[in-house]
């Protein structure tokens, strides 16, 4: 490691380099990156999934949030890279640690790869460098010299999703997104986003772990379209494209192809687009959000279809682990990760499973306290039956995408546990009854959930709820139900999450969370109103509940959502004990 | 009419001006304006408090609100002027229609007072008109030449409030400003909105309608401030001026000071402070809302009392009010005006009293609907013993500022009517009851008291509450309870309203307001937790209430309230049949 920074010193000063700062992201701005744009983790030996580093010609350090501090801690021990504890009192920022840097060494250039870091976020850094003298270089990627052996771009076989579940053709979405591009009187539209270009093309690949996309760049034209791909598409994929009028050209051709277009009005987000391919079409660009975000928020029939399908095997796999999971607790032996591992397995059962949608949490007591906690070896905890487990998880199928957090009591649990994980369920409750004029956004609906929360004197600090994409990322905006502005109006056809929780810090945590679907319930002279109507179909366990907390509609729809879940899983199960377990859980 | 606009006409052809416009407005954005500053009203006859006018070469047009659509019509009947009313579908914007005639006149140069328009809405103006190849003057104030005895500015005497209401004096508030000037690197900071400097400066005046403050500017520099004003001062105020250091100028000096001050680092809000004035000292300027915004919002302990007393007086107003409202009615020949005058007259008689805080809104059934009703001549509706009359209605007293509304049945009600005036009621107490962390925004709240009317498939599309100045502006910022964005933070010490409604167009409006105090509850790992405790003392109506619809929850909040009001009135009636009503009501 020494060793790299060393080489990496010896690059930057012959280019006459002071500082070189590693995010972690790629030429898509996505949430989980390919081996080959890992230069962060090459450069510092540090192999979580966030983090930002800077090597300067003196001084080195990684920023990394909570998730990581001991990993981090671990892996840059004996290292150059000191360790910057996001969100911890006293660390400075990114940018003021490199202008503190540049005044004591005397630097003048800090160099970024333009192509891994949106165009937004290169011109704030150049603004702020500016004052003190310092420019901003982005045209060197030191990794292409120091990176031996450093790992292609992925090239997963690009595949066309099914024909019977295509609920918008390729030419229908093209309409749209030019009809789009008409109305802010544009040419051209540029989309780097790889969950926007899988959605337009109907196209999946397996490019990024647990997101069924592939690394591409796409261009639409009036009258043409044009993807630029890396894997190779199959027979189907390349007929759809040809079908569509798509053009498919190479991955690597996309940078020199852009400058052809560079005196077109071109749409263009530059606050997701990288740098590198932005500053090309600048001159004419319109800055704004691809029209494609709005437009894939929205599910078709077939979308709808395809999650009401996985929720029900989905639901199976849930039954058939909590059924599991206590016994299994009391016979001993079972940590954080065994269970994970064992709901893993049952997911994986079904023949339309492909992945999981994001690293399962499992945390039992204090760990569930911890919002975004991974089990590793070292803090895998043993399970016993007391206490509560917090299991959030969710998979990807070919039909769908799920999400779902169940917080189990693995025996007795304290009256403060039940206290606050009936306030957790009251709160998601309040949510999935409100009714709404269809375009409230989810800042206004927020505090519904939020405030059953407040009256007990507690609080969560992360959102209430977010987008969830159909075989795509299983975060997925523009929407959001958050406390901060998230102005996107909330549509009939939208799915976001419920999934308030309360996090006491080293005792424990809970979290309730279903996948629910924006749906229309009532038009009146005010306008349309909608309710969000639960995808997710697994029990909730009631037997922490403090009952004489709950309402009577509470306990309705409690107990019609039981209802809902037991006949939609029953006809499903095949061990006569699950079936048995699950009539009982919810009668 | 005619004679003004074509005598307009030619000094607009001498200047090459092609349109002016004549927003309703002052040099400190003020929402009532003094007379010396209504140049719409002078050039269109159209008496309105809203409102704006463009005069092209060949073309006029008078944009205002549904408030004013009759009484504009018939004002601008037989004129040049055409009636463009907002809201309504079809209606061109301001901008457009400038460019359409611009487009259809062949017009180069649109006018516009820099005085009477913030920076901002010019620049935006600018922007949108360069793309048509027409520039914006900003140096020209026709009527300067037109307008024949035009009403001189205001000069009204300038009082010190009483110093046993100072809860902080010029001192300390001038040591927070500077603090904040500093925390910005700022050497000044520029204060045009009348309210922030009366609010500064402890004093009061008389020269806008309903809000007590005087016309002036101010200056904050590190080690010394000036104001600008044009009334005289008291002796009181002029000897506490000197005690604080402040230096009296004349208001019309205030530009040519602000050039002596252009090479400074100086503090303004582009959003409020008028083009000229900013256009000054824009080199070096810092952009960003006075911090004296944030500051007034919150209430000193003298101010609270101040509010407290005045409330005590008002709803004794409004208690004597509403005992003689249904036999007046019954007895007959009462109408909206008639009823307000009568409520008008009542609080008068208490010696602190000073103004109203603004026109009240007495709206009698269908009349209740609009939003914004004022009764006139005209509109008056005569009241019967049925249905539900809205008012809304407040004071400016000498310790404080009051609004409230009330909506009373005056006979039999509609079952439809009971059941929205019950969801009002609910709504206003879901707001008032609702915990939230220290901190919380009103957009975040909005919806605590809007949901229960989305329940019913009901909506009101003005905001659940705003800020209330201390005698200052009734409608005061910059916190608000609003289903738009509003970040600034709710803390303990600010006011604001609770004021859901519905309105049923046609039909009748109803609408529940109390002030309230943002006040610490508890706290916990989580923080500091608030609640909104009524400053207001006056009974609800109870008889239109379905009980069935009400929690017990919301009938307790209901009851302790009433007995507080009770409690706190009983005592200052002096006429038995007063008391008697009180207790019953109450009861």
């Amino acid at each position: 490691m020494n060793y790299k920074t060393s080489s990496l010193r010896e690059l930057m000063q012959r280019e006459s380099i002071d500082a070189i700062i590693f995010p972690t992201s790629d030429p898509h701005n996505s949430e989980y990156t390919a081996s080959h744009w890992q230069s962060r983790k090459y450069v510092t030996g540090f192999t979580g999934s966030a983090g930002t580093a800077v090597v300067t010609l003196h001084d080195a350090a990684l920023w990394t949030d909570s998730r990581y501090f001991l990993q981090a801690a671990e892996q840059l021990k004996d290292g150059p890279f000191q360790l910057m504890k996001e969100g911890v009192e006293g660390t400075p920022d990114i940018v003021s640690w490199i202008k503190r840097r540049m005044s004591v060494e005397g630097g003048r250039c800090v160099a970024v790869d333009g192509m891994v870091m949106p165009y937004a976020d290169v011109v704030a850094l150049q603004k702020d460098m500016q004052r003190i003298g310092v420019t901003i270089r982005t045209n060197y990627d030191a990794m292409q010299m120091l990176w031996t052996n450093r790992p292609v771009k992925p090239s997963g076989e690009i595949y066309a999703i099914d024909n019977d579940m295509i609920g918008e053709t390729v030419t229908e979405k093209l309409q749209r997104i030019r009809h789009a591009m008409h109305e802010e009187r544009c040419e051209g539209h540029v989309l780097t986003d790889l969950m926007s270009i899988a959605w337009t093309l109907n196209l999946r690949g397996s490019d990024v772990p647990m997101t069924p996309v592939f690394i591409a760049f796409m261009y639409v034209a009036t009258d043409s379209a044009t993807l630029f791909c890396n894997g190779p598409l199959t027979a189907e994929a390349q007929r759809r494209m040809s079908e569509a009028g798509v053009t498919v050209k190479h991955y690597d051709d996309f940078a020199s192809f852009l400058k052809t277009q560079k005196d077109k009005r071109i749409m263009c987000d530059g606050k997701t687009t990288c740098y590198t391919l932005y500053n090309i079409i600048k001159e004419w660009v319109v800055d704004m959000p691809s029209p494609v975000m709005s437009m894939k928020a929205v599910k078709n029939a077939k979308e709808i279809e395809g999650f009401r399908r996985c929720m029900l095997r989905d639901g199976v796999a849930m039954v058939r682990f909590l059924r599991w999971l206590k016994p299994a607790v009391e016979a001993g032996g079972q940590t954080e990760i065994s269970v994970s591992d064992k709901l893993e397995s049952l997911r994986r059962e079904a023949k339309e499973y492909k992945d999981l949608s994001f690293s399962t949490i499992s945390g039992y007591q204090e760990h569930g306290a911890i919002v975004h906690y991974t089990a590793t070896k070292d803090s895998d905890k043993a399970l016993k039956a007391e206490g509560l487990l917090l299991v959030d998880s969710g998979a990807q199928y070919t039909d769908g995408t799920t999400d779902i957090t169940r917080t189990i009591a693995l025996g007795p649990v304290s009256d403060e546990m039940r206290r606050a994980y009936t306030l957790v369920l009251k709160a998601n409750i309040a949510l999935a009854t409100v009714r709404f004029p269809e375009g409230t956004n989810g800042t206004q609906l927020d505090a519904i959930a939020r405030s059953v929360l407040w009256s007990g004197g507690l609080n969560y600090l992360h959102g209430t709820g977010h987008g969830v994409g159909w075989c795509l990322s299983v975060h997925e905006g523009p929407h959001a139900i958050r406390m901060d502005w998230r102005p996107e109006p909330l549509k009939v056809g939208m799915t976001v999450t419920d999934e308030p929780g309360v996090y006491l810090a080293g005792r424990f945590g809970i979290r309730t969370e279903n996948m629910m679907l924006v749906t229309k319930v009532q038009e009146t002279e005010f306008g349309v109103f909608c309710q969000l109507q639960p995808l997710t179909l697994c029990p909730i366990d009631t037997t922490p509940i403090l009952w004489d907390m709950m309402t009577e509609e509470e306990i309705t729809w409690l107990n019609d959502y039981h209802k809902t879940v037991r006949e939609a899983l029953l006809p499903l199960l095949t061990d006569e004990d699950d079936k048995q377990w699950l009539i009982e859980v919810t009668n």
